[in-house]
């Protein structure tokens, strides 16, 4: 299957996993900068089960639209483990949403690092519950190929969050 | 040109334009789903112009994030003129950017009505000056179809308002 009718795939699982427990969803999108939310939304009825979506392009965003620290901004930068977490849990507080997914990395052509090259995403998912899962991946292709993974990864990682 | 190769061409135009200013845009979007500022973020070095974006989905999304008014929502319904300018101002105002746009339409199959049939979208462009610009358009197609057309209208708003 491609990568983008398994995208459609898991948006679509994904919508029934959610109504099936009468969640809403959330996400916190940088690198991808709304991918996973348009994906979400591109399935018929998704207003049942998404809320809303955050885009926080800039740190200054991070911060203001999901209370990221601006001391761990600084201290681990916005592509990090820490920042992903903060980012799904101020998601899930600053809106209706049980369940939440956040996304930061290096989609380049620039920006990469010898530490952090392009291709680095960090995610993390979050529930209401508590339950929390993050991931460090490092994706090939250019621009394009690592936004679209990491959106496939975003949703099959909210699916094997809610399983 | 096809209706993908346009959007991606608008969006380059409007890095392009947004850099030759030095401003930030903002998106609030609502039916299109993060999809302009999904579009806005495929081209590189977007960081430089793109801030941040508001996926309000839900109406509670829509007065938390952006500041519209319960009363402007149960008296005109989410896909109005008055609730969209709400949503581009909401965004100028919570953000760095200096240019916003704002999108909430029925995307379909279902929420449509005799007044507001499928393919009713709203758009709402608002810079810093104060300029602005609102546009209804009745989109034909399925729901991927009015969504793409609706991102397509929202990057040429853009740009039409820089020039």
């Amino acid at each position: 299957m491609g990568l983008e009718a398994e995208i459609i795939r898991l948006s679509q699982e994904l919508g029934e996993a959610l109504a099936g427990r009468g969640w809403m969803a959330a996400t916190a999108e940088s690198c991808t900068g709304g991918g996973v939310a348009t994906a979400i939304t591109e399935v018929a009825g998704s207003s049942g089960w998404f809320d809303r979506g955050f885009v926080t392009y800039t740190n200054e965003a991070k911060q203001q639209m999901l209370g990221v620290s601006i001391d761990n901004l600084l201290r681990h930068g916005a592509v990090s483990e820490v920042v992903v977490l903060e980012m799904a849990r101020g998601a899930l507080a600053r809106s209706d949403a049980a369940i939440s997914v956040a996304i930061s990395g290096i989609a380049g052509p620039g920006g990469g690092s010898d530490d952090k090259p392009v291709g680095t995403v960090w995610f993390a998912w979050v529930d209401k519950s508590g339950r929390h899962h993050s991931l460090l991946a490092r994706f090939d292709g250019d621009r394009q190929q690592v936004r679209r993974q990491a959106v496939r990864q975003a949703l099959s990682g909210l699916l094997a969050l809610l399983r």
